[in-house]
């Protein structure tokens, strides 16, 4: 368990390396040294034992680490050695999406329900839909770790108070606002349309470089 | 235009600004200390005076900003100020979700094709859904700015591939892998798995901070 305060940018990091070693162990790679690790990942190897010194250190220098272990010790890092279960509010595309998508479960991610203010359908792919109404009550009657937030910005914030009032501690947040939530609850934001923006400005900006350079 | 090279941390935030411009615009507010701006954003006044400062200042001290002038230099920064040519190479549910999704068109991003290996549908949302073997043909003849990846990871990189092949400069990249790509294409990935992590990470260890807080 780490002791001391983790850099947002090791956080970040920290799901790369999972999956870069889930990945080398589906190819049958049973050890690598921090320097192929890192150039893997475009990283430097001095940065991976950084980062790994933040959580112990993990293998003996000149070794390598060994592709499984570290693997499962980041595993129980990450949270991922127990299940979670998931609820969407929103049904709209992005809530729909989620519900639909097949590859949470492996990790232990379950989507129980879908709530949303309109229920045209009884489930989402074979996930129930609720109305908003039974949300207090179900939130009550089932032990749920994580709300994904999928719901039009104007009432996010709305929804993430009655979730925290409900109990909810982990929002995975959609929807373009910042929530303001009280202490003692993590939220994670994810924006496709600052991700786009960003792309736009790294076109923009790459290609205004080809001209100077052509220039 | 930035002269020096731009800190991908300020890259990530400018988004932020823009959103929150367009934000304080709508509620009718003509102008903004850097103070109210950056404790609107978690951030602190002199951070969002630097960041500011790698783009020429935006703004007299003492005075504060002029929220649409600032707005409107970021959307220009940010490419924002003329439209982007989308395709979506991969049409199961995250290309599905992009396709009905209606928030990209008002900032000038139109998505006007999805490509994939099975056609079962003519059009999904009205954008039309073609078969992978007139991709190269599509790109010919239209002129595309960013193309969407949203295949099996197996796969990504040699779409990816193909895209560059065939003049693709931006590519938006929803497939949990690295695309090994040549200099003066770009790339912005984005991973909704390593964002869940990341969660599951806090969720943990803000949930062992209150244990210990109890101890």
């Amino acid at each position: 368990m780490p002791k001391k305060e983790i850099s947002e940018a090791v956080i970040k990091r920290l799901p790369r390396y999972y999956r870069q070693l889930k990945h080398l162990q589906e190819q049958g790679i049973e050890k690598i040294s921090s320097t192929k690790l890192a150039e893997n990942l475009n990283l430097t190897a001095s940065q991976v034992r950084q980062d790994f010194c933040n959580f112990g250190g993990f293998g003996q220098q000149g070794y390598g680490y060994d592709v499984a272990k570290l693997k499962n010790e980041l595993a129980v890092i990450l949270g991922l050695d127990k299940n979670f279960n998931l609820i969407i509010v929103g049904a709209g595309n992005m809530g729909r999406a989620l519900a639909g998508y097949k590859g949470f479960d492996s990790d232990g991610f379950v989507i129980s329900a879908l709530f949303d203010v309109v229920t045209p359908v009884e489930s989402i792919n074979n996930i129930p839909l609720y109305n908003m109404d039974s949300l207090e009550d179900y939130l009550k009657n089932n032990n749920i770790d994580i709300a994904i937030i999928t719901v039009q910005k104007q009432v996010a914030k709305q929804v993430a108070r009655e979730l925290v009032d409900c109990g909810i501690k982990s929002i995975w947040n959609f929807a373009p606002v910042d929530l303001d939530l009280p202490k003692g609850v993590v939220v994670e934001n994810i924006s496709l349309k600052e991700s786009l923006f960003v792309l736009s400005y790294r076109s923009k900006n790459i290609h205004n470089q080809d001209e100077q350079n052509i220039d």
